[in-house]
């Protein structure tokens, strides 16, 4: 296994392009300080549909199509999609793709989802098993609310550790040539159980699976948090962010001054009432997609670890006392 | 991509191993015809927990520790775990391998997961991402009656289409060396809907999956039905199978004489009311491992193809009127 590094980490020979990133959101997230650089803002919350999960599901095949568009690609040359979502039995994925037509791996890791799927992407490529793959992630507000919390109508309140579920779709197109950034190297995580139970708190649940596979991507590559420029987490929010950076000091890695995370970037907590920040599959995605990879492409950073987290519960384990276990994967991406 | 092969298909170069397979079950499972194939039979639905989906968690997990002390390894020794079920957020899994500490893919494919698997499993071992990969799918027939159609308590009536979901798991290492029979190709699939809506005959909506992924393989490869000594469908069941059959004579290939189901081959309908057959993650996962792979392995079955199938619905699909979509994938495995 030549291509494996370290503990759990694995280098790219021929590292793929991200060729392409397309982002599609509803319209809270059109609303928030990265509503200039979506490609496309929702209307309303049904896009159409008469139903919220068809409303994901019509957004994630928007991304997905988006995406192979702005790659200059069309579908057919598109060898393999891998994506995910929340959904029960994901279905905000496979009903978004069924029409698409193209051989399918879906996948469930939660908020963490585009990692695996960009990592699974990478050895597709890497290994030249597949030239193009398209690497997509969804998730819906109300949908999510419904499957994991309560039904809107009951005007729940919300404590201030809680996020708010991103409405939209994110996705990648991973190639072995074209123009842009590089994805050198990938740490996959394990699943980290702290045994926080609090589902208005997941942030606490993942910070400790994100401090997890952050140092063990430092040890494989025997590197440190300033060989970044940006270490981009998925969905801790700032509550979650704020542990990982004490839990990253009490192992001697200071990441304070390049941490960012894609749940405090995508809504702005003051004035849009979302309390700890953005979470859900789409929000690590479409954050990618809009405010990190034109950075990259432009050259304004050079060297990124993207860092989805993903929790990994569901409402009956909630129900039946259980602990919220958690995973994220790192992804190592050079301009 | 030199390892791409015609449309959908990919060769191995080094064909990975599959070292070992378990297969854990529950007590109608361990009733059934293949009753002294399996390695273990649970004594009854909780497996000393409070809960189905615990209980399903406690299968997989044992199904996974099994699997990797057949093949003569230490849990550290495998480099990834790829795994997937049928709950909501694919909790039987994710529940499974927390305490197992390694690195993990969560899958999401329904019936099919094992396929899914198996394949990326291939692709991170041949590409020399691994040495050692774990792929694993587990399913609970309580558990999942719950999820998708009554609670068990309303004693409901089953029509004869219907199946019955698999309690259980089937896990199979596959590697890099050892011995054992070998993973030489794969084709995976695409989201096929022919518009069947009737969640009690999942056989008819999963068929043309598994037609569209057997015609591309055999054109991938130029090859014939003629040329397996089995080609193995994973809980298509009797009716499932039959329309099978009758969808590859339509495309002029006569599958008939080497067609097996696992769904058909581990309840015995008759005696055991299973109706059309068995289902789940589990069905096709414990009859791969208890089953076929010891025929493989004795070199009594030479040239396999497996195809798990899966339908991809979920119940608030079926509440909204939908579809439901499925998908098979296909590998070849040769003694």
């Amino acid at each position: 296994m030549r291509r494996h590094v370290g503990k759990q980490s694995i280098r790219f020979d021929l590292p793929p392009v991200i060729r392409a990133a397309a982002s599609v959101v509803g319209p809270k997230e059109g609303d928030g300080p990265l509503k200039d650089r979506f490609d496309r803002i929702m209307p309303d919350m049904l896009s159409g549909t008469n139903s919220w999960e068809k409303a994901e599901s019509a957004l994630a095949r928007q991304g997905i199509e988006l995406a192979v568009d702005k790659a200059g690609l069309s579908m057919p040359e598109i060898d393999y999609i891998l994506a995910g979502d929340l959904l029960n039995q994901s279905i905000g994925s496979t009903y978004a793709v069924r029409s698409l037509e193209r051989p399918f791996f879906g996948l469930f890791s939660a908020c963490s989802t585009i990692g695996e799927a960009m990592t699974l992407g990478c050895v597709l490529v890497d290994g030249e098993y597949a030239d193009n793959i398209a690497a997509a992630a969804s998730s819906h507000f109300c949908a999510a609310e419904k499957t994991f919390r309560n039904p809107l109508e009951l005007g729940g309140q919300r404590p201030l550790t809680s996020s708010w579920t991103v409405t939209g779709d994110g996705c990648v197109i991973i190639s072995s040539s074209g123009k842009g950034p590089r994805i050198t190297a990938a740490t996959t995580g394990k699943i980290i159980d702290m045994g926080i139970k609090d589902v208005n708190n997941m942030g606490a649940a993942m910070a400790p699976a994100a401090a997890d596979v952050l140092i063990h991507h430092f040890e494989d590559f025997n590197a440190q948090p300033s060989g970044y420029d940006a270490i981009v987490t998925g969905d801790l929010g700032s509550t979650g962010l704020k542990l990982l950076k004490t839990l990253m000091a009490e192992k001697g890695y200071d990441i304070g001054e390049n941490a960012f995370d894609c749940g405090v970037e995508i809504f702005d907590a003051k004035t849009q009432d979302t309390h700890a920040g953005g979470s859900g599959p789409a929000c690590s995605a479409v954050t990618f997609a809009s405010l990190f990879y034109p950075k990259l492409c432009e050259g304004r950073i050079k060297r990124l670890l993207f860092v989805p987290t993903g929790a990994l519960m569901n409402s009956t384990t909630a129900m039946q006392g259980e602990t919220m276990p958690s995973i994220a994967h790192a992804l190592r991406i050079e301009a």
